[in-house]
């Protein structure tokens, strides 16, 4: 299975690919800067031992048979307008979040409500966006023999995207745990912020949410 | 210390009267129905072996040092209202979750951006409403020698009120954890309806929110 993940040389992207290349997928990660891609691939196929390749956002965005959306929010809607003719019938992951930087990381969502809802206005109906993972945090993925405590929430509309996203957040030994219909996306968003805030006031690094009673 | 509860004679109001009860607070839960408040509050003191009384909800607002607020949403502006006198300066904490009850348990703010910013409007500048509590289940309250997994978010702008509530989580069992200022109430409060939506997922009775690494 080919993974492709958008904007994967940025920290979240390239910690996911070294977690699921380790798990045995095969990484492509894309970047608007091709060279960046190939060298940040090669660093990452060392380090995990396994199939990492580098290349353009719109190549990883064709190649990938999930693809994994881990772009800065500003563009956001762009890029998946320009890769909608590769994106618009798989897997899409969406991981981003809308956030207000001058505004002590105010949860700023779209006007469609959330970054994933935002997506999938822009990859058209019958698109099968999930929004996943917004926090689970790379320095933790990055490290490959640590134990990850915190869930992987996930919610989406399509039950086939839901279940192949269960699936990669259990190849990065995280819990996977269902939060609904694409509708829940902003909550699982809006939980960044809450961290952020939380970190801040508990004097900690890497607070995450884990659901007891399941 | 008394502590007031708006609504004490609903589930959620008495499961929390009865810890604070046992934890040596004097408890005085409201009700729209004084007569039954006061056999609420009977059979809440047996229960704890504590001091519970029960009265009309003006009388629980302006006997109460600390307030809690569980009544339902509907009517929650109103009732602030009309109580506003009592709580404008008292630390009020308030539990309630809008729900659009006919939309699958969507979380559905008021225009304020949440039940407790609304609260915040009632009761005027000045007031010290504290945001919590929105996730503890009242079936896990109830049983007293239950240990409680699920943390007690909290957030709010008034530092004493806040500590005053962190001090009240404590003292029911659950380990508080701060979620910043009021404007962070509308994910609090959010929670509540994704928890709902994880309960029937994954199908169990009563998910809760634990934060990691803190």
């Amino acid at each position: 299975m080919i993974v492709g993940i958008l904007g994967g040389t940025g920290k979240e992207g390239a910690a996911l690919a070294l977690r699921l290349a380790k798990a045995g997928y095969a990484i492509v990660i894309g970047s608007r800067d091709k060279a960046r891609a190939k060298e940040k691939a090669a660093e990452l196929a060392q380090a995990s031992g396994g199939n990492v390749s580098g290349a353009t956002n719109a190549d990883a965005a064709a190649r990938g048979e999930i693809v994994i959306v881990t772009v800065p929010f500003d563009g956001h809607r762009q890029l998946l307008e320009e890769l909608q003719p590769s994106l618009s019938w798989k897997t899409v992951i969406d991981t981003v979040v809308p956030l207000d930087f001058k505004a002590a990381h105010t949860y700023a969502p779209p006007s469609e409500g959330s970054a994933a809802e935002e997506a999938r206005a822009a990859l058209g109906e019958g698109s099968r966006v999930v929004a996943a993972l917004h926090q689970i945090a790379a320095h933790e993925l990055a490290k490959l023999d640590h134990t990850i405590e915190a869930d992987g929430f996930f919610c989406g509309d399509d039950a086939g995207a839901k279940e192949q996203t269960a699936t990669l957040i259990r190849a990065i030994g995280v819990r996977p745990v269902d939060a609904g219909g694409l509708k829940n996306a902003s909550i699982l968003e809006a939980m960044t912020p809450l961290l952020i805030e939380i970190n801040k006031r508990h004097k900690v690094k890497s607070s995450g949410i884990r659901i007891t009673g399941i």
